[in-house]
């Protein structure tokens, strides 16, 4: 007599919290020296000084209801403003505190866009390779999952896989630049074509086709490289936003979702993502940490670190005859398995205690996923067995 | 193309969020203290010392990553231990960090539970009056909520009622003691009733039927009056909880669902919740928040402030003829409005820029509900308006 999807879901782990746990037990009788775990993104630098900063004065200097106090669903309007301040200032947009809902990270902010366009017989589509999570936040929540070919080699927007998923159905597409697992950045001419091809079937299909653009890379990126906006490119624009990659607080659950000004129906939608955060048990989110991402609006991450290890890995694995796009953002690299299937490889490696993910849940099931958010005295211990791996199938 | 009924639910704020906002319409007009404003049931005082100095002391002398990077979805497993430690202490119980799911407060916790026990038809039943947010909590995510009526004049458990809803349909009672709105708490003779009354129900049904225990206010009790744990009573019992109120933190969204270890099918229960939970885009509690919580598991709110208000307004308002049980817990008055329409009631007492909140979302239109967490000197000013509105139905 209970719910056997939300049980099953339940039990299933994911498959990175599965070889991350796999990790630790290993750790407890190897010795963590003796395992590489490449499984998780999960930030290894600190948080910058202002984030500190500002739960410190605020816990200190202000009173205590308004620190900790309930704040409107949306928010403290104040704080949303400062965010959008900082959009508008970059960006050039006309974004108000009207247009951002503070959520309790990325997730609940994409469940709550989800259900807000859940309508009888809704699909969403989602280009492979995907976080493997929005097949949960969206199959859970009513709508069918899409899932579009990847685009080789480059992992840039498969076009005419995406027009063949488009249908009078089609209520939403969701992206993911800097993307996980790939590092890829979407290009303005890419977002375009997107564009281009998603206002044409609106108009065949007499119905907005809204942009779920999922954001929680968007400051991390390297060599200065360039993310558009896209809601500059595309009015019907709904941004899925974390703080927790760029602010390194991913525990604190801070984040929101974005209807752009632009948007059809912008404020139904706005009402409707309301409503379905109300549905899901969202108050607000937490009060201290709106504060701080209010006041570190401006801050950006310091990607020195993450930067090595990428050069380093990127480097060190194509010289021995991986195949890998160069990562422009976000802390991961996407490398195409030797021998062609990524499960079988990446047991392989699990002997040598080297944790990288497949890609199958990713829809990609002939790469693996390594994720840069580690030391760098791993990497080296573990560069040898990469390179002893990929010997083996020469 | 948005999902109606999410739209619908975002659009309709709760009748005490509308009267809030009314409240900060006429204070900008006639002035904040000339608004007598009793709806938001919004901690008055402020956090213990312990809360801030658990902030600070994290933020100044723990590594970043640990403070504020990703726990588990469950949440610190040593943070956990300390929550049900206290438990443990206090109601002899033998709880461990397993039977503990921190949660982004009591809301989004009622909402996995829900969706857990989420099978076809299922029903939940709760007794008027209730916190009017469980009819968006239940029917949102599946379940029927049936309504049994209040038991006069006592508001403990309407037990003929209870008994007349239940069927084989039903999957959960929600309870809540201390209650908002009547500040009635439960005996241990009304639980142990209810608990045979179930008992008896789910072996004619064959089946278990949960209590989800909603205990925001457990720790918020007068004259050392005692709360029965509800685990210790019924077997089958779910508590979700929320630090909200007893640290005054509502703003920080930390709480947890407690499945007791004797709960029938304990395991696959926490399976659902925990399913349930990812579905709604639950990643992991807010990580500073689980660790003040832990340090803070022991701290008991100063509850003389509330205690003050409680006496005045109760004393003031029985002096001038109005009805209304003596509250043991909570921040509310549940008082008869004279008259006998809490809304026709409600309405006159508005004009005099007075805020109470009509009782017909609580399931008792014939009451209205008054905060008891707002200054006193706001009372004081507003005493001779209660006096002259029941003096016009004498």
């Amino acid at each position: 007599m209970i719910n056997e999807s939300m049980a099953a879901i339940g039990r299933s782990r994911s498959c990175i919290r599965e070889l991350f746990e796999y990790g630790n037990q290993q750790a407890a009788k190897v010795g963590r020296e003796n395992v590489y775990d490449f499984s998780l993104g999960n930030p290894s630098i600190p948080a910058p000084p202002e984030v500190d900063e500002a739960i410190i004065s605020a816990v200190r200097d202000l009173d205590s209801i308004s620190v900790h106090g309930y704040t409107s669903a949306a928010g403290n309007p104040a704080l949303r403003e400062m965010v959008t301040a900082d959009l508008n200032k970059r960006y050039g947009t006309n974004l108000t505190s009207f247009n951002i809902f503070f959520t309790c990270g990325a997730a609940p902010s994409i469940v709550s866009v989800v259900k807000a366009l859940a309508v009888d017989g809704a699909e969403i589509v989602v280009q492979a390779p995907f976080f493997p999570e929005y097949r949960v936040y969206v199959e859970m929540n009513g709508p069918k999952l899409v899932i579009v070919p990847p685009h080789y080699p480059d992992f840039q927007i498969n076009l005419a896989g995406m027009e063949a998923a488009l249908n009078a159905h089609t209520q939403a597409v969701i992206i993911n630049s800097p993307n996980n697992p790939t590092g890829v950045i979407y290009t303005k001419e890419t977002l375009q074509a997107l564009a281009a091809l998603l206002k044409r079937k609106e108009e065949e299909y007499g119905h907005p086709i809204y942009i779920i653009s999922d954001e929680p890379y968007r400051e991390l990126v390297y060599d200065n490289a360039e993310v558009p906006f896209v809601p500059s490119v595309y009015d019907d624009t709904i941004v899925c936003y974390s703080f927790s990659k760029a602010l390194s607080v991913p525990g604190e659950r801070i984040g929101y979702a974005l209807v752009a000004d632009t948007c059809t129906d912008e404020l139904a939608v706005m009402d409707a993502i309301v409503g379905a955060a109300r549905a899901i048990g969202h108050v607000c989110a937490p009060s201290l940490q709106q504060r701080v991402v209010g006041l570190c609006a401006g801050v950006r991450p310091d990607m020195k670190a993450y930067d090595h290890n990428r050069m380093r890995l990127y480097n060190a694995l194509t010289s021995y005859g991986y195949e890998c796009v160069k990562p422009e953002g976000a802390f991961y690299l996407f490398v195409k398995a030797p021998g062609g299937d990524a499960k079988v490889f990446s047991d392989k490696a699990k002997e040598r205690n080297l944790l990288i993910v497949p890609g199958k849940d990713f829809g990609c099931p002939d790469y693996f996923r390594i994720s840069t958010c580690v030391a760098p005295e791993m990497i080296e211990k573990a560069l040898p067995h990469f390179e002893e791996l990929i010997r083996e199938y020469k």
